[in-house]
Protein backbone atom coordinates (compact mmCIF):
# COMPACT_ATOMS: atom_id res chain seq x y z
CA UNK A 1 0.00 0.00 0.00
CA UNK A 2 1.40 3.33 -1.16
CA UNK A 3 0.16 6.72 -1.81
CA UNK A 4 0.03 10.40 -0.30
CA UNK A 5 -1.17 9.34 2.86
CA UNK A 6 1.81 6.85 3.06
CA UNK A 7 4.37 9.52 1.58
CA UNK A 8 3.18 12.20 4.28
CA UNK A 9 3.91 9.79 6.94
CA UNK A 10 7.31 9.07 5.84
CA UNK A 11 7.89 12.80 5.91
CA UNK A 12 6.93 13.32 9.06
CA UNK A 13 8.63 10.46 10.50
CA UNK A 14 12.23 11.33 8.89
CA UNK A 15 11.21 14.99 10.28
CA UNK A 16 10.62 13.77 13.71
CA UNK A 17 13.89 11.37 13.72
CA UNK A 18 15.99 14.60 12.40
CA UNK A 19 14.25 16.35 15.41
CA UNK A 20 15.14 13.88 17.81
CA UNK A 21 18.50 13.46 16.49
CA UNK A 22 19.66 17.23 16.71
CA UNK A 23 17.24 17.81 20.20
CA UNK A 24 19.27 14.89 21.85
CA UNK A 25 22.15 15.70 23.71
CA UNK A 26 25.47 14.11 21.35
CA UNK A 27 26.60 11.00 22.67
CA UNK A 28 30.70 12.83 22.29
CA UNK A 29 29.43 14.86 25.37
CA UNK A 30 29.80 13.69 29.23
CA UNK A 31 28.58 11.53 30.23
CA UNK A 32 28.43 9.85 26.98
CA UNK A 33 26.97 6.89 28.79
CA UNK A 34 23.58 8.23 29.80
CA UNK A 35 23.98 9.99 26.81
CA UNK A 36 24.02 7.35 24.52
CA UNK A 37 21.50 5.33 26.35
CA UNK A 38 19.03 8.29 25.44
CA UNK A 39 19.82 8.01 22.01
CA UNK A 40 19.42 4.29 21.82
CA UNK A 41 16.11 4.73 23.59
CA UNK A 42 14.36 7.41 21.22
CA UNK A 43 16.27 7.33 18.07
CA UNK A 44 15.42 4.53 15.20
CA UNK A 45 12.47 2.97 15.85
CA UNK A 46 8.82 3.18 16.94
CA UNK A 47 5.69 4.12 15.18
CA UNK A 48 5.97 7.53 15.88
CA UNK A 49 2.14 7.84 16.51
CA UNK A 50 2.51 10.73 18.42
CA UNK A 51 4.75 13.22 16.17
CA UNK A 52 2.31 12.07 13.42
CA UNK A 53 -0.84 13.60 15.23
CA UNK A 54 1.22 16.52 16.35
CA UNK A 55 1.92 17.46 12.23
CA UNK A 56 -1.16 16.79 11.13
CA UNK A 57 -3.42 18.70 13.58
CA UNK A 58 -0.51 21.40 13.46
CA UNK A 59 -1.28 21.63 9.78
CA UNK A 60 -5.13 22.45 10.63
CA UNK A 61 -3.59 25.90 12.69
CA UNK A 62 -0.92 26.41 10.17
CA UNK A 63 1.82 25.81 12.40
CA UNK A 64 5.39 26.16 10.98
CA UNK A 65 7.14 23.09 10.84
CA UNK A 66 9.96 24.18 12.72
CA UNK A 67 7.47 24.24 16.14
CA UNK A 68 6.27 21.46 15.16
CA UNK A 69 9.24 19.63 15.00
CA UNK A 70 10.01 20.65 18.62
CA UNK A 71 6.29 19.59 20.15
CA UNK A 72 6.73 16.14 17.97
CA UNK A 73 10.03 15.54 19.70
CA UNK A 74 8.87 16.29 23.12
CA UNK A 75 5.80 14.44 23.24
CA UNK A 76 7.95 11.91 21.59
CA UNK A 77 10.75 11.62 24.81
CA UNK A 78 8.00 11.91 27.09
CA UNK A 79 6.59 8.72 25.80
CA UNK A 80 9.95 7.05 25.18
CA UNK A 81 10.89 7.63 28.88
CA UNK A 82 7.45 6.43 29.76
CA UNK A 83 8.35 2.93 28.42
CA UNK A 84 12.09 2.94 29.57
CA UNK A 85 10.83 3.16 32.96
CA UNK A 86 7.87 0.91 32.51
CA UNK A 87 9.84 -1.79 31.44
CA UNK A 88 11.99 -1.79 34.20
CA UNK A 89 11.92 -4.96 36.93
CA UNK A 90 9.95 -3.19 39.42
CA UNK A 91 7.12 -1.91 37.02
CA UNK A 92 6.45 -4.53 33.97
CA UNK A 93 10.02 -6.34 33.83
CA UNK A 94 10.10 -6.54 30.26
CA UNK A 95 12.96 -7.51 28.49
CA UNK A 96 12.34 -6.25 24.63
CA UNK A 97 10.89 -3.29 23.16
CA UNK A 98 10.37 -1.69 19.69
CA UNK A 99 12.27 -5.56 18.98
CA UNK A 100 15.13 -4.19 20.63
CA UNK A 101 16.91 -5.01 24.50
CA UNK A 102 15.08 -2.89 26.40
CA UNK A 103 17.17 -0.29 28.24
CA UNK A 104 17.69 -1.66 31.55
CA UNK A 105 18.93 -5.14 30.06
CA UNK A 106 20.93 -3.30 27.32
CA UNK A 107 22.53 -1.09 30.05
CA UNK A 108 21.57 -1.74 33.51
CA UNK A 109 18.69 -0.49 36.37
CA UNK A 110 20.16 2.75 37.56
CA UNK A 111 21.30 4.34 33.58
CA UNK A 112 17.79 3.24 32.88
CA UNK A 113 16.22 5.05 35.92
CA UNK A 114 18.40 7.82 34.59
CA UNK A 115 17.53 7.42 31.06
CA UNK A 116 13.42 8.13 31.66
CA UNK A 117 14.55 11.40 33.99
CA UNK A 118 17.18 12.95 31.65
CA UNK A 119 14.56 12.39 29.03
CA UNK A 120 11.31 13.82 30.58
CA UNK A 121 13.82 17.25 31.57
CA UNK A 122 14.96 17.28 27.66
CA UNK A 123 11.40 17.00 27.00
CA UNK A 124 10.53 20.31 28.59
CA UNK A 125 13.97 21.55 27.31
CA UNK A 126 13.07 21.20 23.55
CA UNK A 127 9.60 23.06 24.37
CA UNK A 128 11.29 25.85 26.18
CA UNK A 129 14.01 26.73 23.63
CA UNK A 130 14.32 27.48 19.95
CA UNK A 131 10.22 28.11 19.53
CA UNK A 132 10.12 31.21 17.12
CA UNK A 133 5.70 31.42 18.64
CA UNK A 134 4.53 34.12 21.41
CA UNK A 135 5.43 33.38 24.15
CA UNK A 136 2.18 33.01 26.47
CA UNK A 137 1.36 29.91 23.68
CA UNK A 138 5.05 28.69 24.31
CA UNK A 139 4.08 28.21 28.03
CA UNK A 140 0.93 27.41 27.37
CA UNK A 141 2.12 24.20 25.61
CA UNK A 142 4.69 23.78 28.12
CA UNK A 143 1.68 23.82 30.63
CA UNK A 144 0.00 20.98 28.56
CA UNK A 145 2.70 18.98 28.08
CA UNK A 146 3.44 18.81 32.04
CA UNK A 147 -0.71 18.33 32.67
CA UNK A 148 -0.15 15.57 30.43
CA UNK A 149 2.72 14.12 31.84
CA UNK A 150 2.06 14.25 35.66
CA UNK A 151 -0.36 12.77 37.76
CA UNK A 152 -2.96 14.28 36.63
CA UNK A 153 -2.08 12.70 33.08
CA UNK A 154 0.13 9.60 32.36
CA UNK A 155 1.97 9.13 35.36
CA UNK A 156 -1.54 8.87 37.25
CA UNK A 157 -3.04 6.59 35.00
CA UNK A 158 0.08 4.22 35.09
CA UNK A 159 -0.32 4.32 39.03
CA UNK A 160 -4.06 3.33 38.35
CA UNK A 161 -2.94 0.18 36.44
CA UNK A 162 -0.19 -0.95 39.47
CA UNK A 163 -3.40 -1.11 41.51
CA UNK A 164 -5.59 -2.79 38.94
CA UNK A 165 -3.73 -6.03 38.95
CA UNK A 166 -5.48 -8.75 40.12
CA UNK A 167 -8.86 -6.94 40.69
CA UNK A 168 -11.67 -6.60 38.41
CA UNK A 169 -12.19 -3.09 37.23
CA UNK A 170 -15.44 -2.05 35.23
CA UNK A 171 -15.42 -0.90 32.26
CA UNK A 172 -15.60 2.74 33.43
CA UNK A 173 -12.66 2.25 35.47
CA UNK A 174 -10.58 0.82 32.71
CA UNK A 175 -11.65 3.68 30.53
CA UNK A 176 -10.56 6.20 33.17
CA UNK A 177 -7.13 4.56 33.31
CA UNK A 178 -6.38 4.42 29.72
CA UNK A 179 -7.65 8.22 29.47
CA UNK A 180 -4.81 9.21 31.61
CA UNK A 181 -2.34 6.29 31.24
CA UNK A 182 -2.39 6.90 27.37
CA UNK A 183 -4.73 9.21 26.34
CA UNK A 184 -3.51 12.24 27.82
CA UNK A 185 -0.26 12.25 25.76
CA UNK A 186 -2.61 11.36 22.48
CA UNK A 187 -4.52 14.86 23.40
CA UNK A 188 -1.44 16.49 24.11
CA UNK A 189 -0.16 15.49 20.24
CA UNK A 190 -3.26 16.84 18.94
CA UNK A 191 -3.30 19.97 20.75
CA UNK A 192 0.46 20.79 21.16
CA UNK A 193 0.07 20.39 17.26
CA UNK A 194 -2.41 23.12 17.32
CA UNK A 195 -0.79 25.73 19.81
CA UNK A 196 2.10 25.95 17.71
CA UNK A 197 -0.30 27.43 14.55
CA UNK A 198 -2.40 29.30 16.45
CA UNK A 199 -4.82 30.21 19.66
CA UNK A 200 -7.41 27.43 19.71
CA UNK A 201 -11.01 28.83 20.36
CA UNK A 202 -13.02 26.59 22.81
CA UNK A 203 -14.88 25.44 19.53
CA UNK A 204 -12.15 23.79 17.95
CA UNK A 205 -10.22 22.68 21.67
CA UNK A 206 -13.71 20.46 21.63
CA UNK A 207 -13.50 19.47 18.78
CA UNK A 208 -10.24 18.37 19.52
CA UNK A 209 -10.87 17.26 22.28
CA UNK A 210 -13.48 14.76 21.37
CA UNK A 211 -11.28 13.31 18.70
CA UNK A 212 -8.49 12.85 20.84
CA UNK A 213 -10.59 11.25 23.32
CA UNK A 214 -11.83 8.64 20.98
CA UNK A 215 -8.46 8.50 19.35
CA UNK A 216 -6.82 7.40 22.73
CA UNK A 217 -9.50 4.77 23.59
CA UNK A 218 -9.11 3.24 20.37
CA UNK A 219 -6.17 3.50 20.52
CA UNK A 220 -5.88 1.34 23.84
CA UNK A 221 -8.56 -1.29 22.81
CA UNK A 222 -6.35 -2.12 19.56
CA UNK A 223 -3.65 -2.43 21.98
CA UNK A 224 -5.77 -5.30 23.86
CA UNK A 225 -6.45 -7.07 20.95
CA UNK A 226 -3.39 -7.29 19.23
CA UNK A 227 -1.63 -8.01 22.77
CA UNK A 228 -4.68 -11.27 22.95
CA UNK A 229 -4.36 -11.86 19.12
CA UNK A 230 -0.69 -10.92 17.67
CA UNK A 231 2.81 -13.17 18.18
CA UNK A 232 5.36 -10.85 20.04
CA UNK A 233 7.99 -11.09 16.84
CA UNK A 234 4.95 -8.64 14.78
CA UNK A 235 4.71 -6.55 18.33
CA UNK A 236 8.22 -6.05 18.79
CA UNK A 237 7.30 -6.24 22.45
CA UNK A 238 6.50 -9.82 24.59
CA UNK A 239 2.71 -10.24 23.45
CA UNK A 240 0.30 -11.58 26.02
CA UNK A 241 1.63 -9.98 29.10
CA UNK A 242 -1.56 -8.37 30.33
CA UNK A 243 -3.05 -11.30 30.27
CA UNK A 244 -0.65 -13.25 32.01
CA UNK A 245 -0.07 -10.31 34.35
CA UNK A 246 -3.48 -10.75 35.18
CA UNK A 247 -4.41 -7.27 34.14
CA UNK A 248 -7.52 -5.84 33.39
CA UNK A 249 -7.97 -5.37 29.46
CA UNK A 250 -11.03 -4.52 26.96
CA UNK A 251 -10.87 -8.41 25.77
CA UNK A 252 -10.97 -9.57 29.01
CA UNK A 253 -14.00 -7.62 30.01
CA UNK A 254 -15.81 -7.08 26.68
CA UNK A 255 -14.56 -10.07 24.27
CA UNK A 256 -12.34 -10.55 21.46
CA UNK A 257 -15.24 -9.25 18.97
CA UNK A 258 -16.98 -6.67 21.43
CA UNK A 259 -13.35 -5.17 21.24
CA UNK A 260 -13.28 -4.99 17.75
CA UNK A 261 -16.71 -3.73 17.45
CA UNK A 262 -15.76 -0.89 19.91
CA UNK A 263 -12.59 -0.06 18.00
CA UNK A 264 -14.69 0.61 14.99
CA UNK A 265 -17.24 2.80 16.36
CA UNK A 266 -14.62 4.73 17.92
CA UNK A 267 -13.19 5.28 14.83
CA UNK A 268 -16.58 6.34 13.66
CA UNK A 269 -16.80 8.89 16.07
CA UNK A 270 -13.37 10.53 15.74
CA UNK A 271 -14.15 11.08 12.14
CA UNK A 272 -17.49 12.68 13.34
CA UNK A 273 -15.84 15.10 16.24
CA UNK A 274 -13.71 16.64 13.01
CA UNK A 275 -16.86 17.28 11.32
CA UNK A 276 -16.21 21.36 11.83
CA UNK A 277 -12.52 21.18 10.03
CA UNK A 278 -14.02 19.93 6.47
CA UNK A 279 -11.39 18.39 4.59
CA UNK A 280 -8.40 20.10 6.19
CA UNK A 281 -8.40 17.45 8.91
CA UNK A 282 -7.76 14.37 6.12
CA UNK A 283 -4.83 13.59 7.89
CA UNK A 284 -6.12 13.64 11.21
CA UNK A 285 -9.12 10.76 9.57
CA UNK A 286 -6.53 9.16 8.23
CA UNK A 287 -4.29 8.53 11.51
CA UNK A 288 -7.88 7.81 13.35
CA UNK A 289 -7.90 4.90 11.04
CA UNK A 290 -4.45 3.80 10.96
CA UNK A 291 -4.80 3.66 14.80
CA UNK A 292 -7.48 1.31 14.76
CA UNK A 293 -6.41 -1.05 11.27
CA UNK A 294 -2.89 -1.42 12.75
CA UNK A 295 -1.50 -4.48 13.18
CA UNK A 296 1.54 -4.27 15.23
CA UNK B 1 20.90 31.12 68.39
CA UNK B 2 17.94 33.34 67.02
CA UNK B 3 17.57 36.45 65.17
CA UNK B 4 16.22 38.39 62.04
CA UNK B 5 18.13 36.14 59.90
CA UNK B 6 16.31 32.66 62.24
CA UNK B 7 13.64 34.98 61.94
CA UNK B 8 13.59 35.24 58.26
CA UNK B 9 14.48 31.29 57.67
CA UNK B 10 11.26 30.15 59.62
CA UNK B 11 9.30 32.71 57.64
CA UNK B 12 10.54 31.57 54.14
CA UNK B 13 10.33 27.80 54.89
CA UNK B 14 6.34 27.78 56.22
CA UNK B 15 5.76 29.83 52.77
CA UNK B 16 7.53 27.00 50.75
CA UNK B 17 5.89 24.40 53.16
CA UNK B 18 2.53 26.14 52.38
CA UNK B 19 3.21 26.08 48.50
CA UNK B 20 4.17 22.70 48.15
CA UNK B 21 1.40 21.47 50.29
CA UNK B 22 -1.00 23.43 47.64
CA UNK B 23 0.79 23.27 44.49
CA UNK B 24 1.05 18.95 45.16
CA UNK B 25 -2.12 17.51 43.95
CA UNK B 26 -4.23 16.50 47.41
CA UNK B 27 -4.56 12.77 48.49
CA UNK B 28 -8.10 12.91 47.86
CA UNK B 29 -7.69 13.22 44.49
CA UNK B 30 -7.77 9.42 42.53
CA UNK B 31 -4.72 8.08 42.27
CA UNK B 32 -4.96 8.58 46.22
CA UNK B 33 -1.52 6.40 46.79
CA UNK B 34 0.25 8.02 44.30
CA UNK B 35 -0.27 11.60 45.13
CA UNK B 36 -0.45 10.43 48.84
CA UNK B 37 3.10 9.53 48.50
CA UNK B 38 4.52 12.31 46.71
CA UNK B 39 3.26 14.49 49.60
CA UNK B 40 4.91 12.20 52.45
CA UNK B 41 7.99 12.85 49.78
CA UNK B 42 8.04 16.56 49.61
CA UNK B 43 6.42 17.76 52.88
CA UNK B 44 6.93 18.09 56.62
CA UNK B 45 10.92 17.83 56.41
CA UNK B 46 14.04 18.95 54.80
CA UNK B 47 16.23 22.22 55.44
CA UNK B 48 14.12 23.71 52.48
CA UNK B 49 18.19 25.52 51.18
CA UNK B 50 16.66 25.72 47.61
CA UNK B 51 13.86 27.73 48.57
CA UNK B 52 15.94 29.70 50.68
CA UNK B 53 18.19 30.91 48.17
CA UNK B 54 15.20 31.40 45.75
CA UNK B 55 13.71 33.96 48.22
CA UNK B 56 17.16 35.45 49.21
CA UNK B 57 18.04 35.68 45.46
CA UNK B 58 14.52 36.62 44.89
CA UNK B 59 14.60 39.80 47.65
CA UNK B 60 17.25 41.20 45.67
CA UNK B 61 15.42 41.72 42.42
CA UNK B 62 12.05 42.50 43.30
CA UNK B 63 10.17 39.77 43.14
CA UNK B 64 7.03 39.35 44.48
CA UNK B 65 6.52 36.53 47.22
CA UNK B 66 3.82 34.52 44.94
CA UNK B 67 6.30 34.12 42.18
CA UNK B 68 8.98 33.53 44.68
CA UNK B 69 6.83 30.68 46.04
CA UNK B 70 5.98 28.99 42.72
CA UNK B 71 9.79 29.09 42.02
CA UNK B 72 11.02 27.97 45.18
CA UNK B 73 8.42 24.83 44.72
CA UNK B 74 9.17 23.61 41.38
CA UNK B 75 13.06 23.41 42.51
CA UNK B 76 12.29 21.44 45.66
CA UNK B 77 10.18 19.42 43.89
CA UNK B 78 12.77 18.37 41.53
CA UNK B 79 15.48 18.16 44.33
CA UNK B 80 12.98 15.96 46.16
CA UNK B 81 12.12 13.62 42.83
CA UNK B 82 15.90 13.03 42.65
CA UNK B 83 16.50 12.06 46.62
CA UNK B 84 13.77 9.15 45.87
CA UNK B 85 14.93 7.67 42.60
CA UNK B 86 18.57 8.01 44.18
CA UNK B 87 17.27 6.39 47.13
CA UNK B 88 15.85 3.23 44.92
CA UNK B 89 17.79 -0.42 45.26
CA UNK B 90 19.32 0.04 41.48
CA UNK B 91 20.71 3.33 42.81
CA UNK B 92 21.98 3.87 46.82
CA UNK B 93 19.98 1.30 48.31
CA UNK B 94 19.22 3.75 51.36
CA UNK B 95 16.40 3.27 53.70
CA UNK B 96 16.58 6.40 55.56
CA UNK B 97 15.77 9.95 54.28
CA UNK B 98 15.10 13.04 56.63
CA UNK B 99 14.62 10.53 59.47
CA UNK B 100 12.02 8.57 57.44
CA UNK B 101 11.77 5.30 55.56
CA UNK B 102 12.64 6.00 52.08
CA UNK B 103 9.32 6.17 49.17
CA UNK B 104 10.03 2.85 48.29
CA UNK B 105 10.63 1.37 52.14
CA UNK B 106 7.25 3.31 53.26
CA UNK B 107 5.46 2.43 49.55
CA UNK B 108 7.33 -0.06 47.26
CA UNK B 109 9.77 0.36 44.38
CA UNK B 110 7.24 0.51 41.58
CA UNK B 111 5.47 3.72 43.15
CA UNK B 112 8.74 4.87 44.05
CA UNK B 113 9.37 5.75 40.58
CA UNK B 114 6.36 7.14 39.53
CA UNK B 115 6.41 9.30 42.16
CA UNK B 116 9.85 10.71 40.95
CA UNK B 117 8.58 10.63 37.99
CA UNK B 118 5.53 12.61 38.83
CA UNK B 119 7.22 15.18 40.48
CA UNK B 120 9.25 16.57 38.02
CA UNK B 121 6.16 16.72 35.69
CA UNK B 122 4.54 18.85 38.81
CA UNK B 123 7.89 20.86 39.13
CA UNK B 124 7.35 22.26 34.90
CA UNK B 125 3.73 22.75 36.07
CA UNK B 126 4.36 24.70 38.62
CA UNK B 127 6.62 27.56 36.92
CA UNK B 128 4.06 27.14 33.78
CA UNK B 129 0.50 28.13 35.45
CA UNK B 130 -0.09 31.07 37.92
CA UNK B 131 2.69 33.08 37.40
CA UNK B 132 1.78 36.77 37.23
CA UNK B 133 5.07 37.65 35.33
CA UNK B 134 6.11 38.36 31.73
CA UNK B 135 5.98 35.36 29.62
CA UNK B 136 9.46 35.40 27.93
CA UNK B 137 10.53 35.51 31.91
CA UNK B 138 8.56 32.57 32.72
CA UNK B 139 9.72 30.46 29.27
CA UNK B 140 13.26 31.80 30.80
CA UNK B 141 12.57 30.16 33.88
CA UNK B 142 11.49 26.89 32.21
CA UNK B 143 14.34 26.86 30.24
CA UNK B 144 16.83 27.48 32.75
CA UNK B 145 15.19 24.49 35.24
CA UNK B 146 15.07 21.88 32.21
CA UNK B 147 18.47 22.76 31.93
CA UNK B 148 19.46 21.98 35.46
CA UNK B 149 17.66 19.56 35.86
CA UNK B 150 18.53 17.24 32.74
CA UNK B 151 21.53 15.72 31.14
CA UNK B 152 23.49 19.05 31.30
CA UNK B 153 22.87 18.72 34.75
CA UNK B 154 21.71 17.28 37.51
CA UNK B 155 20.79 13.38 36.03
CA UNK B 156 24.10 14.12 34.47
CA UNK B 157 25.98 14.99 37.42
CA UNK B 158 24.03 11.52 38.65
CA UNK B 159 25.49 9.43 35.30
CA UNK B 160 29.09 10.68 36.16
CA UNK B 161 28.55 10.16 39.88
CA UNK B 162 27.60 6.37 38.96
CA UNK B 163 30.65 5.53 36.80
CA UNK B 164 32.87 6.81 39.35
CA UNK B 165 31.99 4.31 42.12
CA UNK B 166 35.58 2.44 42.41
CA UNK B 167 37.68 4.31 40.69
CA UNK B 168 39.52 7.37 41.63
CA UNK B 169 38.71 11.01 40.28
CA UNK B 170 40.88 14.08 40.31
CA UNK B 171 40.22 16.81 42.35
CA UNK B 172 38.97 18.64 39.04
CA UNK B 173 36.92 15.79 37.70
CA UNK B 174 35.06 15.36 41.53
CA UNK B 175 34.44 19.03 40.68
CA UNK B 176 32.90 18.40 37.66
CA UNK B 177 30.61 15.99 38.76
CA UNK B 178 29.55 17.81 41.84
CA UNK B 179 28.77 21.20 39.43
CA UNK B 180 26.35 18.99 37.61
CA UNK B 181 24.70 17.08 40.40
CA UNK B 182 24.21 19.62 42.62
CA UNK B 183 25.73 22.60 41.88
CA UNK B 184 22.82 22.75 38.73
CA UNK B 185 19.81 23.35 40.69
CA UNK B 186 21.11 25.55 43.66
CA UNK B 187 22.64 27.91 40.81
CA UNK B 188 18.96 27.27 39.39
CA UNK B 189 17.87 28.08 42.70
CA UNK B 190 18.85 31.51 43.06
CA UNK B 191 18.72 32.41 39.26
CA UNK B 192 15.20 31.51 38.98
CA UNK B 193 14.80 33.65 42.41
CA UNK B 194 16.46 36.35 40.50
CA UNK B 195 14.09 36.38 37.33
CA UNK B 196 10.87 36.00 39.53
CA UNK B 197 11.49 39.50 39.91
CA UNK B 198 13.39 41.04 36.82
CA UNK B 199 15.51 40.91 33.43
CA UNK B 200 18.88 39.64 34.38
CA UNK B 201 21.93 41.66 32.80
CA UNK B 202 24.72 40.02 32.09
CA UNK B 203 26.89 41.13 34.69
CA UNK B 204 24.40 40.84 37.17
CA UNK B 205 23.87 37.17 36.20
CA UNK B 206 28.30 36.37 36.18
CA UNK B 207 27.66 38.03 39.86
CA UNK B 208 25.28 35.50 40.53
CA UNK B 209 26.92 32.36 38.97
CA UNK B 210 29.96 32.82 40.94
CA UNK B 211 28.19 33.00 44.03
CA UNK B 212 26.41 29.97 43.07
CA UNK B 213 29.41 28.09 42.03
CA UNK B 214 31.46 28.80 45.27
CA UNK B 215 28.09 27.62 47.58
CA UNK B 216 27.27 24.80 45.05
CA UNK B 217 31.24 23.59 45.89
CA UNK B 218 31.00 24.43 49.45
CA UNK B 219 27.68 22.57 49.95
CA UNK B 220 29.27 18.99 48.84
CA UNK B 221 32.71 20.01 50.63
CA UNK B 222 30.77 20.06 53.87
CA UNK B 223 28.54 17.35 52.68
CA UNK B 224 31.60 15.10 52.54
CA UNK B 225 33.01 16.09 55.59
CA UNK B 226 29.52 15.89 57.49
CA UNK B 227 29.44 12.10 56.02
CA UNK B 228 33.01 11.97 57.01
CA UNK B 229 32.28 13.04 60.60
CA UNK B 230 28.41 12.99 61.67
CA UNK B 231 26.11 9.51 62.62
CA UNK B 232 23.38 8.94 61.36
CA UNK B 233 20.61 10.55 63.60
CA UNK B 234 22.32 13.86 63.21
CA UNK B 235 21.93 13.94 59.73
CA UNK B 236 18.69 12.28 59.21
CA UNK B 237 20.24 9.78 56.52
CA UNK B 238 22.24 6.62 56.66
CA UNK B 239 26.19 7.97 57.86
CA UNK B 240 29.34 6.44 56.00
CA UNK B 241 27.52 5.75 53.15
CA UNK B 242 29.88 7.34 50.65
CA UNK B 243 33.23 5.78 51.94
CA UNK B 244 31.58 2.34 52.28
CA UNK B 245 30.55 2.14 48.72
CA UNK B 246 34.44 3.42 47.44
CA UNK B 247 33.08 6.64 45.75
CA UNK B 248 35.30 9.43 45.91
CA UNK B 249 34.78 12.49 47.96
CA UNK B 250 36.67 15.56 48.64
CA UNK B 251 37.72 13.79 51.99
CA UNK B 252 39.09 10.69 50.51
CA UNK B 253 41.17 12.80 48.07
CA UNK B 254 41.74 16.02 50.38
CA UNK B 255 41.69 14.89 53.73
CA UNK B 256 39.18 16.11 56.09
CA UNK B 257 41.22 19.39 57.38
CA UNK B 258 41.81 20.69 53.85
CA UNK B 259 38.50 19.70 52.75
CA UNK B 260 37.56 21.79 55.94
CA UNK B 261 40.00 24.81 54.81
CA UNK B 262 38.70 24.44 51.35
CA UNK B 263 35.12 25.03 52.61
CA UNK B 264 35.88 28.12 54.35
CA UNK B 265 37.57 29.69 51.31
CA UNK B 266 34.70 28.43 49.41
CA UNK B 267 32.34 30.72 51.57
CA UNK B 268 34.59 33.78 51.42
CA UNK B 269 34.37 33.26 47.76
CA UNK B 270 30.78 33.32 47.76
CA UNK B 271 30.78 36.36 49.89
CA UNK B 272 33.43 38.16 47.41
CA UNK B 273 31.04 37.16 44.10
CA UNK B 274 28.43 39.48 46.06
CA UNK B 275 30.19 42.81 46.18
CA UNK B 276 28.32 44.37 43.22
CA UNK B 277 25.05 44.13 45.41
CA UNK B 278 26.02 45.77 48.38
CA UNK B 279 24.33 45.07 51.67
CA UNK B 280 20.87 44.21 49.53
CA UNK B 281 22.76 40.82 49.01
CA UNK B 282 22.83 39.85 52.77
CA UNK B 283 20.55 37.23 53.13
CA UNK B 284 22.12 35.30 49.77
CA UNK B 285 26.04 35.73 52.60
CA UNK B 286 24.01 34.11 55.41
CA UNK B 287 22.80 31.40 53.42
CA UNK B 288 26.77 30.68 52.36
CA UNK B 289 27.96 31.00 55.95
CA UNK B 290 24.62 28.41 56.78
CA UNK B 291 25.83 25.85 54.03
CA UNK B 292 29.27 25.59 55.74
CA UNK B 293 28.31 25.78 59.33
CA UNK B 294 25.87 23.51 59.13
CA UNK B 295 25.86 20.08 61.17
CA UNK B 296 23.63 18.39 59.32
Amino acid sequence: MSGPFDEWMKTVQARAEEALGALLPPAELVPHKLHEAMRYTVLGGGKRVRPLLVFASGALFGADAHALARAAAAVEMIHAYSLVHDDMPCMDDDDLRRGKPTVHVAYDEATALLVGDALQSQAFLALAEGMDIPATRQVAMLRLLAHAAGSSGMCGGQAIDLDSVGISLTLEQLEQMHQLKTGALLRASVVLGALAGADVGPDQMRALDAYARAIGLAFQVVDDVLDATADSATLGKTAGKDAAANKPTYVSILGLEPSRVLAEKLRNDAHDALAPFGDKADRLRQLADLIVQRKA
